[in-house]
């Protein structure tokens, strides 16, 4: 199967997108499309403090205002389990006793539009006294440090993967702590060098085009709810908890979504919605605004401090890395984060001792959660920068550096863990050969930098399952929880399902998701897509082949592997027998569907520390060539060249789309991009201040290149893309910075200031 | 399993029905009910002729009205199929050479607004020359007779079960023959009598409370229709094939159903609204009338000829049956419906030999489809009234020519047939019990009549199959394509998905039906859902328990039959393990949803003429007592006493509510019902007009029981019930009528005009 010599039908090839015309033409149904009829909209008031208690709240006037039909709060929550959270459920609805940054919740209320419910809450009294604010990991690690929440936050978190919760003491500010290790700490005195550097990575925001909305519906005794979540099945479980109301009349209903990055997952606007909902008992649309959205959910600003132990010739030797993660203001999936970050901050190279930790601080700021990369862009900004590092401190190529103590194809990322299955080292030709690394001469000014982001892809454990149908004319539709995010799924799985059926991609279609008869996914998370949910897919579709031929021999009497498909003919020889009589004539009556299952998971256990093994595993190799103007500090990126390794590029145009828009992201928090926090003040919260790249900001020469290696588990060799583009590039223009003109920036974005900064203290230096 | 003996938690017992709160509160939502954004109204222009030749038509002035977004005339047909039917395509979806009723679809409009539709069909233009008509069987079947169709239509039409098209040859005005016969003829000539009579049967409206309805959108190349159909798979493939459209990219829901009586199948109101749709680039809901409804669909009339030899001591031994039915302008069903007529024709009784033929004849009237009893209440009226003369004739009790002639349980209908699966005297014994049979003393104008309806349930090939799946939660959600249209399979299904997971009923619900999810089914059709889709929901949900209880096993490392549910714990010996917790070890992230898949379809092929077997069968034993006004004719049904055997009553108030619904029907018909042709014009054509029963119109008493034998093949023993209690009505007031009066009336209704007449002409006998 993973013989890329063979020539696939559906699979491969420069062609469109399934869903180009849907997208291009406008026709595409997202949530924020959908209206019920009677629909009311919601608008959420929020703290304009960043740490208070929230003494008294007065909404009587507001429930009288026009157009007003239901309003929410701390005493509308009664009967529920009001506080929601990945892990540790500290999130409200709305404020209960605090409010904890500033955009916090405090209430809600559903009008006949929103502006009705916009006057509404102006009518809210709303008396705050106010508490001391932490807004930075420092100061909310200081021992004086005003606490978030006075029970310090430790809940129930299953120690995911590798690591375990790291301490056992509660410990103010602190939600969470990932710790691992292997190896001996021994190890350190062997090495002739230890290196000890810190980074610091920038927040960015998703800044998704659709925003986070929810249009919920109460009626009957069932919850509908339309929503832009990349897990609905996970959502219909928390929100079972926080509505005390059956799972099964939960229906959540996933449309196409615009974007998510990770961030929409778990409760966002659906509590707010569901609860107008149900208190008005008419449909709520609860559509946030961009400014909204920057006060739900962020990536995790972190330090990353690596001490890192090497012998002369280069060879690594120990790792000690010390995370410390802005969770913001609620846990959400920070513990999750934590635990990427750390464990993925030794990077794919060979070790004989790692030790790493991450925490969880708290501080007074927008709530920080998953995003593209899950703490594997964190991992790589430190971990690709310090080797940069260590190489020019060693008088070492960087790129002989990491050729030396990259792992090989199939080695164990670590003890007991799955090997990689991409080999590193013809990734990392493929960049350097392309950018011209090492060829030229060295022109003042001017520099390359290389870097390897790294993620695992898929998690360790994650079930999938899916159903493909196929009716008596032929038409074939798949049955998947996969979200559509924009990542083309839709796209891929059409093009499996088609190879596989041997039939056109215009005989596949892809239905719409509603956890009551989708079958069960844990979430579009994780570029899980291909190599989870994607073998559930194809197995699903090879069932259900299976049940077509076994039929058709049956009628035929002969074998199943005499057998093939054709465009809804089964050949035998050189005979044709079209399917659509043969199942009239058995089936009767106006025909059947064939319908096969495909399921898919890990066999990991979630609970079996040491025997983690991920599914695959996720590979950005970037190159980049900067000028930096040794006048301003200004970097101008000349050429940034971004490779991911598809494994087998199911669809083409897709895989290079997710590299490349990956790659744009890291080009924006690479030199400019960033949620800029003035004390607990998000000083940019506007999407027109917000700095986002523009199609002018790319590089003259921007090339991303698709591997193909096939050494990937999905089908046909296929592997996850879609975040590796994101990792490498940040990390590549530092190295690029540093070789042009001698300095390191360690902290995001690069901006002229910095390296203007740097070069002028190099400059000192020397005099 | 069909022990009665062992007692059931969830099933049987005296409770609501599970959605009668549902119900009661208006909170179900029926597609009536339903609206989507920028929605238009269709509205339909019909032909005020029975048939004439569509010489011109010009909608141009409608197409500029106000309001009006799309006009469908003949010429907007263009690329379509635009003909359907089940077997014949012969119904057009608006007229296009002629029309061929009075209330043929000839245009449609969509509007914003029904009236502006409405004010834009006034201005269509439409040039008729009319044709000679045919209103009854015997002007349809005159030699000079107008042919409703130029070329005969002899459509490919599927042998269903036992039957063969009867005839080759093109025959005017009839679309299909159905003929069947086993033994020897010869057998009339060693019979004692030979008696021969006729039968009419009047022509029922369904009269649902929702009227045919269809929403459709079609955008992006998909169509997405929101209908009331009892068969969404099959009226998919023949939208398909109609709009020339993928089979996949055909979305077809279906909400809950305000009857449907088997007229809701095929293609109603559907291709008008989708094509306007498509026309407007809006979503388009066309809701007929009440009266568009009878001009849509109705029952058969029929004229059923018997001729029955018996020994004089009144053992049956051969039997000829002639059946015209009246199929109306269009085709329709009616060659199924004769195949049911037909086959049905010798009852639930021994013969020797049986030859028995059916034909479609096509009138200039109402096109006549599936109605409750699908031919079996034409065959039931004929038969089961032709027995009790015979009796009467023959001197022998109506009960006891039964009993002596009656099948026996097991014992086959007819060669290479299914057997009896109920005990058929024992039904009869319990109705002649509850009435009185042979107790008391005879009061004059006073009488009592039996009779046993009969068809059989399940159909004889349909695949059938379910989903069922348990969330992490333990909540359990039934993937079913069963329409819930009244009958109570929401209910039935609900309950036994409860008793075998040993769960609270309050746990299980029922997912919406979408054709892109829900499992395959031929359609919510004769009385099927127990024994077909009711048998696939079971092993699905037995499939679903033996996933969860082998899951539970590996984790309590034990075997998977020591262990038992137990509302969503393990229990093994005495020891209760919660699976949530389980399931969270094993599949972490955010849990699983176990599912299992369950299909049943009976072992034929749809071609295998004798050896067809019938899934189920279906009886209702009927008992009337009726009192005759001599001087009136008025006949007073005293009692009426209706049984079904529900094998197993997996919910007795749905069975009773269904067999008391039926009976009611069979009473209006009986007495009063019927839709009243005066040549082509129906004469009660509008609501009020229509008579059904009122009540006001029920017996004083009025019984029905359910039987419990325990012998069918659905669940826990049980079968299909529904149709059964309208079959033996109309018979048994008949014979009651002869009992009392000792007149014969062979057409329905009893009026007291004709019984009347029959006195009078028994009195002038006399004289």
């Amino acid at each position: 199967m993973n013989d890329l010599a063979v020539p696939l039908r559906a699979i491969g090839g420069s062609r469109p997108r399934i869903d180009a015309d849907l997208k291009v033409t406008g026709a595409a149904r997202y949530t924020t499309d959908l209206e019920l009829p009677r629909m009311l909209h919601a608008k959420t008031l929020r703290s304009p403090h960043a740490h208070a208690r929230l003494a008294s709240i007065d909404a009587s006037a507001a429930r009288t205002m026009p157009g007003v039909h239901a309003v929410i709060t701390r005493d509308d929550l009664k009967g529920l389990n009001p506080t929601y959270g990945y892990f540790i459920k500290d999130m409200p609805i709305v404020a209960i006793d605090k409010v904890r940054y500033i955009g916090d919740p405090v209430a809600a209320v559903a009008a006949e539009t929103e502006e009705q419910a916009v006057r509404a809450l102006e009518r809210i009294a709303v008396r705050y006294e106010e508490l001391p604010t932490v807004a930075t990991i420092e100061a909310a690690l200081a021992p004086d440090a005003a606490a978030l929440f006075e029970t310090p936050q430790m809940g129930i978190v299953p120690a995911y993967g590798v690591g375990a919760s790291g301490f056992k003491e509660p410990m103010k500010n602190v939600c969470y702590r990932f710790a691992y290790t292997f190896g001996d700490k021994a190890a350190f005195a062997r090495a002739d060098h230890v290196f000890t550097d810190e980074f610091r990575f920038s927040r960015l925001q998703h800044y998704f085009l659709e925003p986070f909305v929810a249009l919920a519906r109460v009626e009957a005794g069932q919850i509908e709810l339309w929503t832009s979540t990349q897990s609905p099945f996970a959502l219909r479980k928390e929100l079972a908890r926080v509505f005390n109301h059956p799972e099964q009349a939960i229906r959540i209903h996933v449309p196409l979504m615009g974007a998510g990055y990770g961030g929409k997952n778990n409760c966002k606007a659906e509590p707010i919605a569901i609860l107008l909902a149900k208190l008005a008992g008419r449909p709520v649309r609860f559509c946030m605004t961009q400014e909204e959205n920057f006060l739900t959910q962020s990536q995790h600003a972190a330090v990353h401090r690596l001490e890192t132990a090497v012998a002369k010739d280069g060879r690594f030797i120990a790792r000690r890395a010390r995370v410390l993660l802005d969770a913001g203001a609620y846990s959400d999936a920070s513990p999750l984060v934590a635990e990427k970050a750390g464990y993925r901050s030794h990077g794919p190279y060979r070790w004989e001792h790692v030790d790493s930790a991450a925490d969880c601080v708290m501080t007074n700021t927008t709530p920080a959660g998953p995003f593209r990369g899950f703490g594997g862009t964190q991992a790589s900004w430190a971990s690709e920068s310090q080797i940069d590092m260590i190489a020019r401190r060693l008088g070492i190529d960087p790129v002989a550096l990491r050729k030396k103590n990259l792992l090989k194809l199939r080695e164990a990322y670590c003890p007991g863990e799955s090997g990689m299955d991409s080999d590193l080292a013809e990734g990392l030709d493929v960049v350097c050969r392309e950018i011209g690394y090492g060829r030229g001469e060295k022109k003042r000014g001017r520099g390359i930098g290389i870097a390897i982001g790294f993620k695992d892809s898929g998690g360790i454990n994650k079930p999938a399952e899916a159903v493909v149908k196929v009716t008596t004319t032929g038409g074939i539709i798949i049955n998947s929880g996969s979200i559509e995010i924009g990542q083309g799924v839709h796209s891929a799985y059409t093009r499996i399902v088609a190879e596989l059926f041997n039939a056109p991609t215009e005989r596949v279609s892809y239905a719409p998701i509603n956890t009551d008869v989708t079958p069960y996914d844990q979430g579009t998370n994780a570029s899980s897509g291909i190599v989870v949910m994607g073998v559930a897919v194809e197995r699903a579709a090879r069932a259900c082949i299976d049940q077509v031929l076994a039929f058709a021999a049956e009628q035929l009497k002969c074998r199943a592997d005499e057998l093939r498909l054709d465009n809804w003919s089964v050949v035998k020889g050189n005979e044709a027998h079209p399917l659509m009589p043969m199942i009239m004539r058995k089936f009767g009556g106006t025909g059947y569907e064939f319908s096969g299952r495909g399921y898919f998971k890990a066999e990991n256990d979630h609970h079996a520390p040491l025997e983690t093994k991920c599914v695959s595993w996720e590979f950005g190799w970037g190159a980049a060539e900067v000028e930096v103007d040794e006048e301003t500090g200004k970097v101008t990126v000349l050429q940034l060249v971004v490779s991911g390794d598809a494994g087998r590029a199911i669809d083409e145009a897709v895989c290079r789309g997710q590299d490349e828009g990956a790659a744009v992201m890291g080009l924006g928090q690479a030199l400019f991009e960033g949620m800029q926090y003035e004390g607990p003040v998000l000083a940019n919260l506007a999407a027109a201040k917000y700095r986002v790249p523009l199609a002018s900001d790319l590089p003259e020469r921007f090339r991303s290149i698709t591997q193909e290696q096939g050494h990937g588990p999905g089908p046909f060799g296929s592997k996850g893309i879609g975040e590796g583009g994101l990792l490498p590039v940040a990390p590549a223009i530092a190295n690029a910075i540093e070789d042009a003109v001698g300095v390191r920036i360690s902290s995001l974005p690069l901006t002229p200031e910095k390296v203007l900064a740097a070069l002028e203290a190099k400059r000192a230096a020397k005099r």
